[in-house]
């Protein structure tokens, strides 16, 4: 009797009494009658308690109990008597194990400076509980469908002696006697290499881009997982991008309906993108957008606006394929049937998520490849070792990256990115 | 017919013809046979050739083949002759894809500096592809492992505004007008907070120590996986421990004999290891060491050897648990029985595999975590968010963390900690 349990757990008790440990995070009374809202972690319930069915002192604890205070709660599990599957518990015992006094965020509404300076009490609240445990479902959805399709995780450092794209806004650290460490923006380098030893891997970890941005899609540190598969090209690399989101998608209706729920968001859609995804060419997109209205010009990036209208009317994500090789990355392998334009893609979102994934398959040969570099006007020396991975048993190989914050942007339906990482670093904030 | 396929697929295939692609790993010939040593990321096979049963195209094509050359292998797939569970292919169609001229790493034995600046290619090696493979299972059984028991991912920043142990080992970074970053060293404090919305989570990133050391188990850059949970006491904390040890091995063993077959790793003394843990208190470890001829004195810390002499003659890991408070942090939790003690533990691995887990019962009152704040020195300002969660719902919690690289360290059986990480970061390298 009583045993210990979670929330989440409670269904399987109904009719039998169960005790939980967890926070009160709301409270009303109807006269005799009381009705607490608690959490703890793995789900919420409703508490019931009527004054004669418990002694005075549980009583008493209970009213002089206030917003989250650290509670012990045990009592008979019912099944709610209007709404289906949802439970909840008659209170029989009550013991207050911390005192919460003046908890700081009240159920008014405060200011992001406000909520961003708590986010330590923040990340409570029921939108953000639920926008976690959603990126913890797309974390394991992105493990799980990568080893499934053979990739192992090989972890690329942070520390580096050189920049992938661009140093513009690279983060620098001072490295004991060897001068400037940068921190990654990207492993993919790293991942071309550890592909001519397992074939298939990725890494999945944070990156830094010190840039000035202040928009509701940047953040200055924020996690990204690349992906590096040998003896793939352009065709295969969008089949595995496709097939990681509708993974992605699957796994998160299934396993995550209620958090959901809580945001509001329309699960409908989210079904209906777990369908073929589109496709244009760079050249097809933009015919389209100045069909559209949008005043983008030939060699251009996409700009918010664009991708909006770019997935308008399309129920599943869209791939932008081959775009102008000047406007990107030295390695990618320059289409054979058009040698201006690069075997690459970005996946765009529906729902105004915007870009998600960026890939493309790589220049594989060693000779195109240092020419690149020196027309970039790198410095070739820094990227000797990358090149003996493709002096030293080359081969047609590709790669893309997801930025994990963009896709628990999407997938939850929530505005800012900001709300998409536990403790988010952005130009203005390095705390808490 | 010939249908293309991984190397750890083969078996499947026995009896018909498969196609792969991949590096060739050695070559050996025996007047009008050859045998040539296979490798694609997924596991390794011998082909073997007569020269009398393929054109002189391919024949030439697999004479003049080299050491990592990339390569496109056919043939039929049939039981080795001998050996139990292993394949060969009979080659029928071979075709060289890029072909490497004068491969640095060349059978030879090489010194380490030469290895780690060849890290890029060295990671191609048997027992190097043996490491990253066990690296992976490691990860994959942590996330397991710690899914299963409800704890789920919440990452923890890496840019942080204060240090959580010492300051003096802290990489720093100018961040914008904000002054200085510091690189974290451990996420626990985040860990903390967030438990007060998920329950139970954990980190699994990358830390970094500015430390001067050159040791055989220190890098400035490695991995660390912190776990905490709400309402979990000190014996639960180990029991968590050791139930994640445990599951380790076990995967481990599992999903990649062959591996630790290659790293020459005595299994049956991993088997052995996944049994109940040993214990000993600080107090009862001092006591034994001493008995043992260790010099150590009450109150230090203890040394790789001290470690080796405690876990002398067990089987499996050993727990050394309720150190005195003065040689550790200011948030672990005093012994009620002994209030000069804490509840913390250290797990020692077996074979010489040093620490590899260090946990601990936190202290969750605020006013007593207020007083230990000051008394150490420390800038209470810094904490106040962190005081935060002892003041709104604090409750009795527990964490540990576990060093992946050590934990990779032991279970292959390798001597330097450099081995386990792909690509290693020490005071003296950045690069590649």
């Amino acid at each position: 009797m009583f045993m210990k349990t979670f929330i989440k757990d409670l269904p399987r008790f109904a009719g039998q009494e169960a005790r939980i440990s967890g926070w009160l995070y709301n409270k009303r009374s109807s006269g005799p009658i009381m009705f607490l809202e608690l959490r703890d972690g793995t789900g919420w319930i409703q508490g019931v308690v009527v004054k004669k069915d418990v002694s005075d002192e549980i009583w008493d604890e209970i009213v002089k109990s206030t917003q989250e205070s650290s509670v012990e709660v045990a009592g008979k599990v019912e099944k709610h008597p209007k709404k289906e599957n949802v439970f909840e518990m008659q209170i029989a015992d009550f013991k207050i194990i911390q005192l919460a006094v003046d908890y700081p965020i009240a159920k008014k509404e405060h200011g992001p400076d406000f909520l961003l300076d708590h986010r330590h009490l923040w990340l409570r609240s029921q939108k953000q509980w639920a926008i976690l445990k959603i990126r913890d479902a797309i974390i394991t959805a992105i493990n799980e469908y990568l080893h499934q399709e053979g990739f192992i995780k090989v972890d690329s450092p942070i520390f580096t002696p050189n920049a992938c794209e661009g140093t513009t806004t690279l983060f620098s650290v001072p490295y004991f006697d060897l001068g400037s460490a940068y921190l990654s923006q990207s492993g993919q380098l790293y991942l071309e290499a550890a592909i001519g030893s397992v074939g298939r891997c990725y890494d999945f970890g944070p990156v830094f881009r010190a840039e000035k941005s202040k928009t509701k899609r940047h953040l200055t540190e924020f996690w990204m997982m690349d992906a590096e598969a040998a003896f793939v090209e352009h065709e295969e690399n969008l089949k595995l991008q496709e097939g990681m989101v509708r993974h992605i998608i699957r796994h998160c209706l299934k396993s995550c309906s209620m958090e959901l729920t809580i945001l509001e968001r329309d699960t409908e859609k989210l079904k209906k993108a777990d369908a073929p995804f589109l496709r244009l060419s760079y050249d097809e997109a933009i015919k389209k957008l100045n069909e559209l209205g949008s005043d983008i010009k030939y060699g251009e990036d996409l700009g918010n606006d664009d991708e909006g209208l770019l997935t308008q009317g399309s129920d599943a994500p869209v791939f932008i394929e081959k775009w102008p090789k000047n406007i990107k990355p030295f390695y990618m392998k320059r289409d054979p049937q058009n040698s201006s334009m690069v075997l690459n893609d970005d996946l765009i979102a529906t729902d105004g998520g915007g870009e998600i994934i960026g890939g493309s398959q790589r220049e594989e040969n060693a000779a195109e490849l240092e020419k690149r570099i020196e027309e970039e006007g790198m410095n070739k020396d820094d990227y000797e070792w990358y090149l003996d991975t493709r002096r030293y048993g080359g081969a047609p190989h590709s790669g893309f990256g997801i930025g994990l914050e963009r896709a628990v942007r999407w997938i939850c339906g929530v505005e800012h990115i900001r709300e998409c990482i536990p403790f988010p670093r952005t130009i203005g904030r390095l705390k808490p």
